[in-house]
């Protein structure tokens, strides 16, 4: 086994051989799985290889939602997932989505979950319970951490923002940034533009997980005008349905091999 | 299959049965399984089943928390943890300490993972992201969901509360307060008793479920003047690692079953 590269090393390396921005989310739904597939569980880790398959080419990420296989019971697959994806695609970093949260002791269990029994790359991790809570993952020093700062969802404000205060979000954003690890992250929603923008100055280099492109409304253009760092990077954009799941037709693949360029397209990476 | 209780009918009946507020924790971990169990992840199951058998007879719910079984992916074997206590204990009601929360269509699957995937009779979840990630949890009408408020760890202020506002803690008490629905509680750790107090007050009627007496710190009897309703109930104290992980001996078994007929007896419903 060769070593591993830290996590933000990995992601340079998928960015530099595609040249684009795209993230790839894998939440299979099984209402949605397209014929030859049974819509069954027993269809779907073989449906996402062909969707790994079909995208690796504009991909620099892929992140899988443990939602979506544990609703299953599908966590077994999971890791067949990811690890299907390491050995073919082994400069492709997978990220799963997890948005886990417990007390110390409880997340150090959570952590190995995420980096020995599914070996994934980097997790998402969700700070209400402290950044205590947090820390257990941050000694799996190469492995990546995303956490969440500003969601997407239309009910996020409720919590995430209060009025007569700083922001939560900015107090989240400015204590990642302190930490000065490339490794770490954060989870910021696209459909909000002008707190994407705040965040990104509290944490001018900070590596940015943006979810809301696509179905969710968001357009990949103003991301990228927004959220880069100078170096016109730092951030990776999501997108799960508005690719993985298309209209049912006989080129199925060919039309998630197509969407996924097309999104690909506009996020490319500026030559230097 | 006979008609299932509402997750609230479930804990009134064992609380007449016991009449006791222990939640027992099921929280299993490898270096401490005690012999004749192997330290390894194939004794997992047999271990958490004894340790039901061995203290049912106090224990008006449990708890397993899904982090002790992800990490050793174990989750068969967690839904075959449920699947005896149901069968065995129809009586007492098993709740799946997963901390969930993922953006409504996400949350979906979360919902179907604890409530189909391991059938536990409750769940709880974690409100960061908002209300609108709650509230796919409650379509499942009879099921419980206890909605993290605030938790007992040493950093848990740093989001939970806030200067110069309403504590956000007060906002998520008061938030499910307002629901009125006996099956939606909140976790409140016991390690603060001010702020426990506080949360009774928010609300009078809510059913609490509080970690943090045991290891964590917290006494059993203050937790009962502080935490409990009006009628003397509306909580439950959950105790992990005091009583499933007791000095290894030849009367393991047996220290369970004292250690939780010790705590039950500090917690115990007044006759009425």
């Amino acid at each position: 086994m060769t070593a591993r590269n830290s996590f933000h090393t990995q992601v340079e390396i998928a960015w530099d051989q595609t040249r684009s921005l795209l993230c790839v989310g894998l939440d299979p739904r099984l209402d949605l799985l397209p014929a030859p597939f049974e819509k069954d569980r027993d269809s779907v880790l073989e449906f996402c290889k062909t969707i790994v398959d079909a995208t690796s080419g504009s991909a620099c990420a892929y992140k899988p939602n443990h939602a979506f296989y544990a609703a299953l019971g599908l966590e077994d697959e999971l890791a067949d997932l990811v690890e299907y994806i390491h050995n073919r695609y082994q400069d492709i970093p997978v990220i799963l989505d997890a948005k886990r949260g417990d007390i110390d002791s409880t997340a150090e269990h959570y952590a190995i979950e995420a980096f020995d029994r599914y070996d994934v790359d980097a997790v998402t991790v969700n700070p209400f319970l402290g950044w205590d809570t947090v820390e257990p993952f941050l000694a799996w020093e190469d492995r990546g951490i995303f956490v969440l700062c500003r969601t997407s969802n239309k009910g996020s404000a409720w919590l995430q923002t209060q009025p007569d205060i700083d922001p939560i979000y900015e107090q989240i954003a400015e204590r990642v940034d302190a930490l000065n690890n490339p490794n770490v992250g954060l989870v910021v929603g696209a459909t909000n533009l002008e707190e994407l923008r705040e965040i990104r100055d509290y944490a001018p280099d900070t590596l940015l997980l943006i979810p809301g492109v696509g179905i969710q409304g968001a357009k990949a253009e103003d991301v990228l005008e927004t959220g880069c760092a100078d170096d016109g990077r730092e951030v990776l954009i999501n997108v799960s349905r508005g690719i993985i799941h298309q209209d049912e037709s006989a080129e199925y693949l060919d039309s998630v091999t197509a969407k996924a360029q097309e999104y690909a397209s506009q996020m490319m990476i500026d030559a230097e």
